[in-house]
């Protein structure tokens, strides 16, 4: 049944759209009319989002409204006789679907907390927006029970704004940290609470990493952590340059990688590259896992334009991502060319930057 | 200082172990002296811990005794010299690190309890060992949250021990659910629970995965179900067989994959047939999502026999497996050959059969 109207997006210039997609908006608008919600129960795109529920409206399967979304009695019932079940969730409430709870070290979260509170705001130039510190701690607690930061050697590239180098530094557990941001901002308000706090082994640096690493990066690490925008080239001087930091007998990397940025095709693409192309191995996929607050920048983006309604800024956390873990393999493969910074933020699948 | 110790362990005919291997070792030994539960932190399959042991022992770095293995002094220099840090775990207690908490349905895990309490045991011809009620269950909240359930047509191939296609059954909200699997005893049990609860669009089916699927299979399903033995014949039989019940549009796969009857490098090798052979995209990969209860035949196995200790039968949970969700995308691949029998169940890697 979803036949014609997959074959109409693609019409519409959005080829990788599938049935599946579809299904996840319709089951989605069986619980929300709010276009933000939307948009973390259909795990696509935005921009493709907005052509799906324009072909949906179309066919006079949905109503936008300017205060909402909604399936029309055509659209329930094409829904009902699809087999199109309403969204439901059981995430756990004790760690927030993360299998880590943030709670588990409340020392560390305080200090966090209390750390993060005056952190510089997200700029848009630079595609940030922080993630909640609750995800900031997990993912510390996440790295920290898999063996990846006690005495370790780790570089966190980029982000910082989330604070993941800074707390991982409050740890004092790592052999060395070494984080590296564009952003001078971040970098001195890590290197501030390096200093005040006296936290041993770890350094913050401005660095942009369109430029290919000097000798210092190659091959001196253990671990990895990022979190890149969802291009190619983004991935490929993220990702890609997270592996040649790695030391030759091999390593962890840690990166964000959304659904809401990119197509369930380009995941494909991404893994290929990973396994085949690298040499890694992936040993983690948490969905859901980093919760992005809502940015200051919101209303000036390409998502908030395509919005349909007049929701523009939503007041909940819908942007989330899935954390993953690789691991390296003697015999991966480094790169470590200069990337282009042609469609480095902003291509056809994302629209938060 | 761990490439004299990877050669060794090399040397002694285990080729696919790197120094992570040996570090994950070392940092168990911090946490536990048990065989059963270093085999659970190691991740890594049990004959190749074994040798791993021999030579730590042969270097004087641990001693092994009649009730357990221990660091020597000289091994705990070594780790610390290393930067081996103890293993530590931050699983959150309320859904066991899974995510999705199993209390979630309280009904449902209840009615699931006490039909299970009378389950057939589990048999080693078939290697079988099913998994907790709690598993069962969080398994199938988790695909119900994915969309995976209600309105779908699923197939649950193998492994009915856990009981996971009954449990799916029980829901009421499938469109068909149909169990394979070649153990009579359980398409019974499931068989005499459909009737009695008049549980619609649900049957049971024995049936012998070695061979190839009649069309009656080939591309009928949404969704399949399955937790193989970690050979890469049974990979096929029961992976490759899943994929090819998936309908044309496309669909989605679960299945439990161990990193204690397989090594790190065939899960590479299974990710890149996963991503670039059949098509399919990875969404989630769920570490230590399945429990394991311990199995009758436990101190028969090869694991039991080579544990080096005395400590045969473990008394908690030490086997764990991945939980993984894969997506079909259109143009996926069908491959229905006969399966060969042998290594099928077992071979240098597995040893729980």
């Amino acid at each position: 049944m979803f036949e014609k109207l997959v074959e109409k997006v693609h019409q519409k210039g959005v080829e990788r759209i599938y049935w599946k997609n579809i299904e996840r908006v319709l089951a989605g608008l069986f619980d929300t009319s709010n276009f933000w919600r939307l948009v973390d129960h259909a795990d696509m795109p935005v921009p493709y989002l907005k052509v799906v529920l324009e072909v949906l409206s179309d066919e006079g399967l949905v109503r936008v409204e300017a205060d909402g979304i909604y399936l029309t009695d055509k659209g329930k019932e094409f829904a009902k006789e699809a087999g199109v079940a309403p969204h439901v969730e059981y995430k756990c409430p004790a760690c927030e679907g993360r299998g880590v709870a943030f709670w588990q070290d409340k020392e560390f979260y305080r200090k966090f907390v209390e750390i993060a509170k005056d952190r510089p705001g997200a700029i848009q130039d630079f595609d940030q927006g922080a993630v909640t510190p609750e995800t900031t701690i997990s993912r510390v607690l996440h790295m920290h029970s898999r063996g990846d930061i006690e005495g370790k050697e780790i570089i966190v590239m980029g982000a910082e704004d989330d604070l993941t180098g800074l707390a991982i530094a409050l740890t004092q557990k790592a052999k060395k940290v070494l984080i590296i941001d564009i952003d001078e901002r971040l970098i001195e308000f890590d290197n501030k609470w390096i200093k005040e706090l006296g936290l041993k082994n770890a350094e913050a640096r401005v660095w942009d990493l369109r430029n290919p690493y000097t000798e210092e990066f190659l091959g001196k690490f253990d671990v990895f952590v990022t979190d890149p925008p969802e291009t190619p080239a983004a991935f490929k001087a993220f990702i890609g340059r997270g592996i040649a930091t790695i030391k030759d007998r091999g390593g962890v990397g840690y990166f964000g990688l959304t659904l809401r940025d990119s197509s369930i095709y380009r995941w494909k693409q991404f893994q290929k590259e990973l396994v085949e192309f690298y040499g890694a191995v992936i040993t983690d996929i948490i969905q859901d896992f980093n919760h992005y607050m809502n940015w200051d920048y919101h209303g000036n983006t390409v998502a908030a334009r395509v919005a349909l309604t007049e929701q523009k800024v939503p007041d909940f956390i819908w942007y989330k991502s899935a954390w993953y873990r690789i691991e390296l393999l003697p015999g991966f493969k480094r790169v470590n060319d200069p990337i282009s910074d042609e469609v480095f933020y902003l291509d056809e699948e994302g629209s938060t930057t």
